[in-house]
């Protein structure tokens, strides 16, 4: 069996542990046990179960940070698209690697101080993503206005919670949910502004206010 | 003392020793070591630390379906105010209560037998009792077409996930925060309906069809 197979054999057993077990409840021993290696064979392919976890938090939190934060920042998409790209990565995630974030958010209180770090700047750097993408949308009046750091938590929760309920045995198609929960996000930020967003040119904003003017005068009429 | 503030300290103590051990990793003799009783005397005012974690899931999750339940079946409400109600209700008790309920989600796996029946059954109708009344608000053209369900765990997510961020210590403001996702919620179930709502006589139904008609016409016209 080739390093790599046998590393990954080895992370994918260590974190079924953590997740039955919880890290603290997880020794060096048990992992050995689990992938019937001796102790000493083992740390020819690990140095410790920090590590383990260190990986887990790299693969997980970082790089979901890394890819929204990419979103976040591109030039060639509006805050409507960005939120939408950002909530269906986020949902595709979690419903992928549902296990693997529970594990995270449970063992936050627990993690060494070397993971725990890189795990919660990576979360700041999600919150603080998505809060400028909400701000952008405000500042575009594509959205309505309102306290961005909330609307990016309550994003993050909606999406989040996928990995608490999603169950692809039962059916589940997360394809269709996470295109769903995108509108459901993007609607909600965009109510009140009309949902047509701004005008891209003068001959729209011409046309949007001659309809308003149309509208408005006949309602004044029917009165 | 009174029995009562007696056996409030003691679940107060108990909970916080589950947040922190988990519930398998805490067992009667620290309960009473926490409280500074005798494990004799403990048992006068407990009979297990299953009682302890029943009275957990009783006053929050068992509490949290009763009540979301009596919102989602008032006759006097659309099921706009409901889901405003709902949302604002359930972010103000993950606000107040987030270590509780974090706690509740953290053990579920392990919950005993007896606490789990009530635990599972009460989470499962909270999300009957949200999914109709987001089934209510589509027949009533109040909200656009869309799966019930998955809208339903959208707004879950949405809420349950404060229990993750609140802090009332950080200057967070529980009122604001519960007012602004409600209307996050509203906003993402009605968009596409004009946030007009359904007309509600015959009268304002013929108003709304002629402002539609004339924009219609107008923008035909302006093609």
């Amino acid at each position: 069996m080739r390093r790599g197979l046998i590393e990954q054999e080895i992370y994918e057993q260590a974190i079924q542990l953590f997740a039955e077990r919880g890290f603290a409840g997880t020794n060096f021993q048990d992992i050995a046990d689990a992938v019937g290696l001796t102790r000493p064979a083992l740390y020819h392919y690990v140095s410790s179960k920090e590590d383990l976890l260190a990986r887990l938090v790299a693969e997980n939190t970082q790089d979901a940070a890394t890819s929204i934060r990419a979103i976040a920042q591109r030039e060639d998409m509006d805050a409507v698209e960005k939120i939408h790209q950002i909530v269906r990565a986020n949902v595709r995630r979690q419903g992928e690697h549902s296990a693997r974030f529970q594990l995270l958010v449970r063992s936050e209180a627990s993690l060494p101080e070397s993971v725990a770090a890189t795990h919660f700047e990576s979360r700041r750097m999600v919150l603080r993503a998505l809060t400028a993408v909400v701000e952008e949308g405000i500042t575009a009046r594509a959205f309505r206005p309102m306290d961005a750091r909330v609307a990016a938590l309550g994003l993050l929760g909606m999406t989040n919670w996928v990995a608490w309920w999603f169950r692809a045995d039962h059916g589940d198609d997360l394809d269709a949910i996470s295109r769903q929960l995108a509108d459901l996000a993007v609607a909600g930020l965009t109510a009140g502004t009309d949902g047509r967003g701004p005008a891209n040119s003068p001959t729209s904003a011409i046309k949007m206010i001659r309809a308003d003017l149309l509208l408005l005068e006949e309602m004044l009429q029917k009165e």
